[in-house]
């Protein structure tokens, strides 16, 4: 049991499911990012928390619009995922750049993925601050599932190439 | 994309990283459990989330104590994942029913397990009220590698009886 750096911990501390977190501006145009650091953390109410980093561009539209969608990606998705992980939404729509389907929300004004495997429609129940990120609890108000489809997980980063492998 | 009910949605997002969750009480006798609902949350500072029930006995210890210890398993630790997953610890002493090896640890009067592929040393840096969970957010003190040991996963619930797979 060697004492390792806290970063060498996390790259071993893997799979992690990488899902798309959506959300939508003033406007109503929707944007998100992908995210790998999320968690159920109640089921009665149902919840949903996931940490994002403080700079990005997602955690402005959440706290602005007090709603999310997680949407939770298989193999098809793959390429979208690494475009969502990669740019900034600020600079780039990536639903038009990645022709990505979505389908309309119930609840929310976030659209949800048409090809994704589940979809969680949240409502911002709390912002909690965690160091350079913000954990965002989402109360589920629906979700949604692709029965036949499976879930795509991150497994290793191999000097900056995210690797993904369906699970 | 059908509508379900959460907790089949909750059924289908998996797997999951089944962790040890160790603490201590006053008179310096530890106790644990498992649970899967668990996150990394910031980098710099490292933190960790992990979402407790409300009931369970070792959210009362961490509470008191202050600290805890994310203990990720392997295969080798299967037997003992199931057991501190399935009885109160306010009942029976894990540790010593399990025979489980422990290290003390560097910052925290917690113990650590020998045989897991990661231990983290947390200080409890923040409690979060969700639902019928708290959200325990360590700070990372020190962390530590078996590197050539693999992370067991949770990967489904098989009408009650849990299955296992190394990743």
């Amino acid at each position: 049991m060697k004492k390792i750096k806290v970063s060498e911990a996390f790259k071993k501390f893997m799979p992690e499911r990488a899902v798309f977190v959506l959300s939508i501006d003033k406007r109503g145009i929707s944007n998100g990012m992908v995210a790998s650091w999320n968690m159920k953390c109640s089921e009665e109410p149902p919840l949903l928390a996931v940490s994002l980093w403080k700079q990005c561009n997602t955690q402005r539209l959440i706290r602005e619009s007090k709603e999310f969608v997680i949407s939770v990606p298989n193999k098809s998705l793959e390429k979208q995922v690494r475009f969502f992980g990669s740019c900034h939404g600020d600079k780039v729509d990536k639903f038009k750049e990645t022709k990505i389907r979505t389908l309309p929300s119930r609840h929310i004004r976030t659209p949800m993925l048409k090809d994704a495997t589940i979809n969680f429609e949240c409502r911002l129940e709390k912002t909690v601050d965690a160091g350079e990120c913000y954990i965002f609890i989402g109360k589920i108000l629906a979700s949604y599932m692709n029965k036949k489809k499976k879930i795509l997980l991150y497994t290793k980063d191999n000097k900056g190439k995210r690797a993904f492998q369906e699970f």
